[in-house]
């Protein structure tokens, strides 16, 4: 037996995120299903964490183990991209110790969210990133992202049917770019902790948003009341990527 | 009556081309029938040249006219962009005088071909940039890339089936730039002239493409033989962008 790592890519909007579900096309099933082509046997892939329907991963981390050890790892990157939707590409293999795994041994995650400044909605940006009309104030913004760093209790920022009862998480760093790429104006969220709760990204940067389009919003206020309720709305997925995970 | 300029972009991998077919969704066809929703009787969309299938738009134009003197030009953009697909969007509105021809009265349009360089395929690329496992030699393509310039006969590097007679064009301006975006490492040609000929840009780009990787070509002598089949290969549809249109 080989525990194998693997970093991967995809375009959330063609799957119904990544757990495996009976009925619908996930990025667990579709990955499993590929793999199990090249090494012979079935597999269970198990992910740094789960990402939601729509939440894209520029790169992500899995393993899952194989019976057969004569298969190199630039066999697996080759033979399962072959088999793989397009929407899908693994990056790099990984032959790892059998006590490593993709979701426990987490250190660090960041996330990034894209928005994009724009008169009419860029159908190339579309299922992308998020459209904004105007620029929100970003020197409001940058008045409440410190207080969101640090080792904090989350409730406020989780969404209600999680499931958790641990809602502490660290921040480790919290940063708002603007960026013209091309004749476009985007605002990129960029968010790193050693782990986050079920839809806390897309709830703080809604809140830090609506925070931007002046609303009365304190993060130090919102994180004391430990209810979802005082905090801000939730963007939508399609503006997520999943960047980066190290152990 | 009133003559209406609109500029739009679009994601052409929904698309089956520009021109209008009576058995395939194309851009033609889904722009008129939205216009013709909003403005209240049936419009002719003269574009200011087709795209092919896949070819994408960040600045396409367009003309055509109305009966309505009424409406104004936010409710054109408005109202027909809640009739259009997502990957299909009027970003401006202009009235013009009756004398305006979207493809006649062209006097420059530029184009970007974008590639990305990766060990892999990057699946939030696909269908949007030429995947290209390394970078070629980039003084190699900027040696042969001024022969390009200036005012020649492109037939060498026309598709044969272009029904043309005249294939001499003006090529003002054609640059490669290296860029990084995050993690991605971009190649960008683009090519600003009077106008170009079938597959034309997409015929420079492979050709060029194949002398950074180390084929023996020469513009000039390409030229000067005024037959495709001494040029190089066709780069796909879909790293291709219209992106201005001047007048």
């Amino acid at each position: 037996m080989r525990r194998v790592k693997i970093s991967f890519q995809y375009d959330g909007s063609f799957f119904c995120g990544f757990q495996k579900q009976k009925t619908a096309v996930t990025i667990q099933c579709v990955l499993e299903q590929a793999i199990s082509k090249i090494v012979g046997h079935s597999v269970c892939v198990h992910a740094s964490g789960r990402t939601d329907s729509g939440v894209h991963a520029v790169c992500q981390v899995a393993h899952f183990d194989i019976q057969n050890t004569n298969i190199t790892e630039d066999n697996i990157v080759r033979g399962v991209n072959t088999v793989l939707p397009h929407y899908i590409r693994i990056m790099d293999v990984e032959f790892v110790s059998g006590s490593f795994h993709a979701q426990k041994s987490v250190k660090q995650k960041t996330y990034q969210y894209w928005c994009y400044i724009s008169k009419t909605e860029n159908p190339l940006l579309f299922k992308r990133a998020l459209h904004l009309n105007k620029l929100p104030n970003l020197d409001k913004i940058r008045e409440q992202i410190n207080h969101v760093v640090g080792l904090h209790d989350f409730s406020s920022f989780c969404a209600a049917n999680s499931g958790r009862t641990n809602f502490v998480r660290e921040v480790f760093d919290l940063k708002i770019d603007q960026k013209n790429i091309f004749e476009n104006q985007f605002l990129i969220f960029t968010i790193t902790g050693n782990g986050f709760l079920y839809k806390m990204v897309r709830n703080l940067v809604g809140t830090l948003l609506e925070i931007g389009y002046g609303k009365n919003f304190n993060i130090d206020e919102i994180l004391k009341k430990r209810d979802r309720r005082f905090a801000g709305k939730t963007v939508p997925a399609h503006g997520l990527y999943l960047t980066s995970v190290k152990y």
